[in-house]
């Protein structure tokens, strides 16, 4: 598109960052022209973060999240709780759960979900180590904090099953009212939980 | 953020994601983990651009935009008309232009609008030499690609005061309904002036 008149090289900057996740065609344009004229200040040392990460950074061979070391900080950390595996989809999710400081424990990272439409079999997620990891003699419980979706429930349900013989306690994340929500907004399977799973005052 | 538990190298490189227009903290996320999971088919191709850009854009020594050759391909190209030069604020300008395939003629990039408020004074924008090159014997006319805003319109004046020695036509684009656009949904300025400039059927 700016190819014919500002050089291959500046199209084919464009075209990547248009495949990144939330930039379109126009706004890569805008990125690319941004980036241009602060050649210094974040072109430079973005080409360079990126050549870092690149070169260091690994999947960790415990948990499956990504870090510029192996075993990953968390799995690394002493003060971390080795009882408690949190099993999430997805790196992203491990880094919410983070943000939020909602758990002591360790991470498992699938690397996605049950999902027969689009051709997703146990076969392709981290399943057969987390059964692995279960039956460590450290860990008593096994929260599954997976979206509270079809594929993310049934993929709960299949690792459940599969924990069966481990001597570990399985939960999952409490449905209900979202922290700020407002009740007339809310749809009524998540109301239903709410109710039922409401806590004493 | 995500810096306690995937290294400072990931967080810098979400750091620098996020500065660039339309991502902001949590896209930058996304982001990053996309170009980690891809780093052959994404991460490694876009350092290598960002790298070559960084090595070979510069700016048109004669308009202003920015190519990897200079003079930049449109100044270069002997099929354009030489007798007009079309004034745009900026380089996406310029780039939408084309895209549109609007005019044959040259460009002149002016870095901005005059702008009081941001402190944006004539000295700031490459205005001098846009007055250089309109007294240049080839050129017949200057068109002022300039936004339709207080500051573009502003300029624009600016600057067809100063052409006034020199022997151009000074003209600007037309006002008028986008094509594709509902009378109902656009302003009285834009209707008063589609109606002004009518054209014949």
């Amino acid at each position: 598109m700016a190819g014919a008149t500002a050089g291959p090289e500046i199209e084919r900057l464009i075209q990547l960052l248009a495949r990144l996740p939330g930039l379109g065609p126009r706004s890569a344009r805008r990125a690319a022209l941004h980036l241009i004229k602060k050649r210094e200040a974040l072109m430079a040392p973005l080409a360079a973060a990126l050549q870092t990460a690149i070169d260091k950074v690994e999947v960790c061979k415990v948990c499956g999240s990504i870090d510029t070391q192996n075993p990953c900080t968390v799995c690394a950390d002493a003060r971390r709780d080795r009882a408690v595996i949190v099993v999430v989809a997805d790196v992203a999710d491990l880094w919410a759960l983070e943000r939020a400081h909602a758990t002591n424990g360790l991470y498992h990272v699938l690397g996605g979900t049950l999902s027969p439409l689009d051709g997703v079999g146990p076969q392709d997620l981290a399943i057969g180590a987390l059964v692995s990891r279960a039956h460590g003699p450290e860990v008593k419980e096994i929260i599954l904090a997976l979206n509270a979706t079809v594929d993310g429930q049934t993929t709960a349900h299949y690792i459940t099953d599969l924990l069966h013989e481990a001597n570990v306690k399985v939960t999952r994340l409490a449905h209900g009212v979202p922290v700020g929500g407002e009740l007339d907004y809310l749809d009524e399977g998540t109301l239903a939980a709410a109710i039922r799973q409401r806590t004493l005052f």
